[in-house]
C-alpha cells in the first residue's frame, strides 16, 4: 500500500520553510505499513494542484493533503480536490452554524470569508477540528483513500490521530506492528549508539530507529509480525539487553516526557518544586506547568536575570555574586536555597549561566545548575556548544534530570 | 520563468529527513526572478522518477534534480531522465580516466561500479565535481533547462553557483523581486484579510501572502519587475493603504518578532519591565529573555502558580483571593502592582487564568492580562479556544502587545 504527501501553499516554497508536516505523517503511515513514495510540495495554484491530485489518485491508495483549508481566496484545496475529481462542493448549514458558534463563544465577530469553511466535497465525510476552524475532509475514490487537513501542525496532528488513523487502520493489510519506545537522557546520541548498537545490530526485526532532539534521547524498537504474540516476543528479546545497558538514564518507557515523568514522581510523594531561573528566564517553569495539573506539585518559581533581583527576591549575598560573580557555583547555591526557602517547597533548582552570546565574566553556554532540599545543595557545572536557544532547553533538561536522580537516589 | 525542484533518494522519504537543498535553490532561483512552483521528493524508483521527469520538462522552464548520481544500483538519476526524454546514455571515456584518477590520488582501489558515473545523457553537458565524484549534467530540451546535480549540500552548492547560475543568467529573463514584510498582531487572520483585500486584490503583481502562527500574523508582498526602481515604486503603491488600514496593529517592517520590537522600546527609554505568571508558569519571561541582550530591560518575574505563592511572592492580599478567585481581573491587577513594586521595574505584565483542562472556578482558556506602570495599572479578559499549549502561547502574545500598546500611547 502506498502512499503520497501533499503539502499545500505558496509559503512552504519560500526559502524560509520546509514541510514537517509530511515527517509526522510519515511515521504514522510507515507504523501501519503503507509507505510513502512521493511528497510534494505545490503552491496557491487550484490547476496545478487538482492536476496533481487526479495524478495522486490515479497511483496510489492513500493520498494526504495539507493545508490551504483556510477562509481566504488562496485557500484552494478543496476547489482543487472537488475539481480534480469531477465532484461539487456542497455548503454545509451545520457547519456554518458551527462556525458561528465558536465566533460567538470568543465574543469575536465572525466575517462573512469563513463560510467559504462551510464547503464540503460531495461524498466527503467531515472531520471535525478541535484545535481550530477549518475542519478537514475524508473521500474515497478509484479505491484511493484522500485526505484533506489543515496545515498548522498541532491542527493537523490532532486530526489525523483522532480521525485518520482508525478509518486507515481499516483498510491498511492486516500486518501487526508493534512498538518499544524509550526515552534516554544524560548522554550523547553517538554515546547511545556505541552502547547499545551491538544488541539491536543483531536483529533486523525489530528495527531499531534512534532520535535525538533537544538534550532527549529516543530509541524506538518496531516489529513488524503477523501476530501480536510474535511481535511482543520478540521486541522483548531485543528490549530487555538494551534496558540493562540504559540502567536509570531510561527514564520513560510510555513516550512521556521528562517533565510528566518529573511531575508524577513528585506528585506521588506529594513532593513540591520551586525554580530560581536567570539564564532561562522562565523555560523551566514553563517546561514544569506545561502539564496539566502541574499546580499540585510546582510551587512557584522566580526569574531573576539582574543581580539586584537575586539579591532582593532569593536572598543571595552581595559578596557572594562579587567575589565569585553571577555565574558560578557558589550563586548556583545561594539560589536554589533562597528559592527553597522563600518558597517553602520540598525542592528549589536553579540555574544560572550564559546562554550567548559570550561575556566578559565567562564563553556562552557556561551553565550552572544548582538542586537544593532539606537534606543539602548541590551544583552541577556544564559547558554547552550551540546558539542560546539550544543552550537554554539543554540546562533545562539537565535540571529536571538532576531533579529525577536525586528524587529516585536521594541527596 | 518557473521551476520545479525534485529530490531524489528513498533516504529523503523517511520520518528523519526533510530535503534542505530545496531551500537554497529556490532562494537563488528568486533572486534570478525564476519562482519555484513545485518540489517534490521521490525515491530510487527509475520509472516513476521518469514520469515526474517528463511532465516538469513539458511544464516549467527550469527542471532541478538533486541526488541519485552515485555509483549505486540505486541511483537512478541519469537512466530516469535518459529514459523520459528519450535519448542514450554514453560512456565517456574521459570522465572514467579522471574518476580513475581521483581514487588514485586519495590512495584508494576504485571498484568497477564507480564507472556508473561516467555515463552522460546524449546532448548534455558535463558539469565538474570538484567535491565529489558524481559529475553533474545540463541539458536542454522544449525549451526547458535541466540540471542534474549531486545529493550532498556541499557538492550541490558549489556545483549550483559555479556552473548552473553563470548558464541561468543567460537565459533567464531580466527580472527583480523585492519584498515587503509586515508583522500583525490583535487581530484574527480572517479580520486581517477582509481588512485589506480590498487593496491587495486589485494587484497580481505584488503577490500578497497572509501568513498566520500562534496569535502572531504576517503580511508578504512580494513584486516582480524589470527594475529595482519600478518594484519599489510599485510596492510602495500597495503597502502605503495597508499600513494605513492595519494602523498601529503592525508592529514590525522587518521581520523583527514582538519581543524583539518591545526590548528595543524598552531599551530605548531607558525601561524595564517586570513579570508575574501564573497560568503561564514562565513562558513569558522565556519569551522576553529569548533576546539576546535581553538583560538591559528585563528586570525579573514571578512564577505564583499558586495562591500562597501569590500572596507572599506579589502581595496580593488574601481577601482579593478569597472574594473574587485567583483567575480574576482583580488578582491580575494585584499581581501587577506586587511585581512592579517588588522589582522596582518601570513596567510589570501579569497573567492569571485557566490554561486547560477546564477546573471549577471558570472554563479553560480564560485568561486576565495587568498591566502596571506608575501612572496605573490596567486589566484585560479573554477567552481562548483550543488546547492547554494554544491558550499560553496567545496570552503571552497579547501581554507583549499590551506593554507595546502602552509604550506607544501612554496609559
Amino acid at each position: 500500500m502506498n502512499a503520497e504527501i501533499i503539502a499545500v501553499g505558496s509559503e512552504m516554497l519560500t526559502p524560509q520553510r520546509v514541510d514537517t508536516n509530511s515527517l509526522y505523517l510519515t511515521a504514522e503511515l510507515n507504523n501501519l505499513g503503507v509507505e510513502v513514495v512521493l511528497k510534494s510540495v505545490i503552491g496557491d495554484d487550484r490547476d496545478r494542484l487538482a492536476d496533481a491530485v487526479r495524478r495522486a489518485v490515479d497511483r496510489h491508495q492513500v493520498v494526504i493533503l495539507s493545508g490551504g483549508l483556510g477562509p481566504t481566496e488562496d485557500d484552494v484545496t478543496r476547489d482543487a480536490v472537488a475539481q480534480a475529481l469531477g465532484r461539487k462542493l456542497i455548503f454545509h448549514d451545520d457547519l456554518a452554524d458551527a462556525l458561528e458558534e465558536r465566533f460567538r463563544a470568543a465574543k469575536r465577530k465572525m466575517v462573512e470569508i469563513n463560510k467559504r469553511q462551510a464547503f464540503v466535497i460531495e461524498g466527503a465525510d467531515v472531520l471535525p477540528n478541535d484545535r481550530g476552524t477549518a475542519p478537514g475532509q475524508w473521500l474515497e475514490e478509484s479505491g484511493a483513500a484522500v485526505m484533506l487537513l489543515p496545515g498548522p501542525p498541532h491542527e493537523l496532528k490532532a486530526m489525523f490521530e483522532r480521525q485518520c488513523l482508525p478509518r486507515l487502520r481499516r483498510i491498511a493489510p492486516k500486518l501487526v506492528i508493534r512498538t518499544v519506545f524509550f526515552r534516554v537522557t544524560g548522554m550523547g546520541e553517538s554515546e547511545l549508539d556505541a552502547l547499545i548498537a551491538p544488541v539491536y545490530k543483531k536483529y533486523e526485526n525489530p528495527a531499531t530507529t534512534i532520535l535525538a532532539a533537544n538534550g532527549d534521547l529516543q530509541v524506538h524498537l518496531r516489529a513488524r509480525c503477523s501476530t501480536t504474540e510474535e511481535a511482543d516476543a520478540l521486541l522483548a528479546e531485543v528490549a530487555a539487553p538494551i534496558e540493562a545497558l540504559l540502567g536509570d538514564r531510561l527514564y520513560s518507557r510510555n513516550g512521556d516526557p521528562l517533565e510528566v515523568v518529573v511531575g508524577e514522581m513528585l506528585k506521588g510523594r506529594n513532593a513540591t518544586v520551586a525554580v530560581a531561573e536567570s539564564a532561562t528566564g522562565g523555560m523551566l517553569g514553563e517546561r514544569f506547568t506545561s502539564v496539566p495539573g502541574s499546580s499540585a506539585y510546582f510551587a512557584g518559581g522566580f526569574l531573576t536575570y539582574t543581580n539586584a533581583m537575586k539579591i532582593e527576591l532569593l536572598g543571595v549575598p552581595p559578596e557572594t555574586l562579587e567575589r565569585f560573580g553571577a555565574v558560578s557555583e557558589e550563586t548556583a547555591a545561594a539560589m536554589a536555597v533562597g528559592a527553597l526557602h522563600r518558597t517553602h517547597a520540598s525542592y528549589a533548582l536553579s540555574i544560572t549561566g550564559v546562554a550567548g552570546p559570550d561575556t566578559d565574566g565567562a564563553p556562552a553556554g557556561t551553565m550552572y545548575v544548582g538542586i537544593a532540599d532539606a537534606e543539602g545543595t548541590r551544583v552541577v557545572h556544564r559547558q554547552y556548544l550551540g546558539d542560546r536557544q539550544r543552550v537554554r532547553i539543554f540546562v533545562c533538561q539537565l535540571a529536571l534530570d538532576l531533579l529525577r536522580r536525586r528524587i529516585i537516589n536521594g541527596s
